[in-house]
């Protein structure tokens, strides 16, 4: 079965996000002060051949420990669907 | 009102994606070989202060166009919440 992951990897909210914060500051030269709380991380989208969803969410899990994220200065969420084609 | 979005700016299916590729290639030395298709974009989240729904949109709009992805080579996807605090 094909499944895809669509996973976010954001820095961690305790730490400062330097390039949210310029383009936050950006912003304002766009007449769009209203916008604020700027945080800026990785989009990743894969897919994973497995037998059932547990499956295909334990290799997203090993993937995002091992490669995708720094767990010291990022988490990750993601969401799993079935692909169909 | 307070508002948030969750932006996704992704690389054109149409061209090539190095840094996705890169990383499917690692998933291999992972024995994670069933992962492929990897595309790496980026997420941003961020609050829009607006009166309504539509005028947050059209300020996620303008700042996607602007400021947060290149049009010749990233599209954007967004989904904007209303902000519960």
């Amino acid at each position: 079965m094909q499944y895809r992951a669509e996973i976010n990897v954001m820095p961690i909210k305790a730490l400062l996000d330097p390039q949210g914060k310029a383009v936050e500051n950006s912003m304002k030269n766009l007449n769009l002060s209203e916008i604020n709380n700027v945080r800026i991380g990785k989009h990743i989208s894969l897919s994973i051949e497995a037998k059932d969803e547990e499956t295909a969410k334990e290799k997203v899990e090993t993937a995002c420990k091992k490669l995708l994220s720094n767990p010291v200065m990022e988490y990750y969420e993601y969401e799993i669907y079935k692909d169909v084609k």
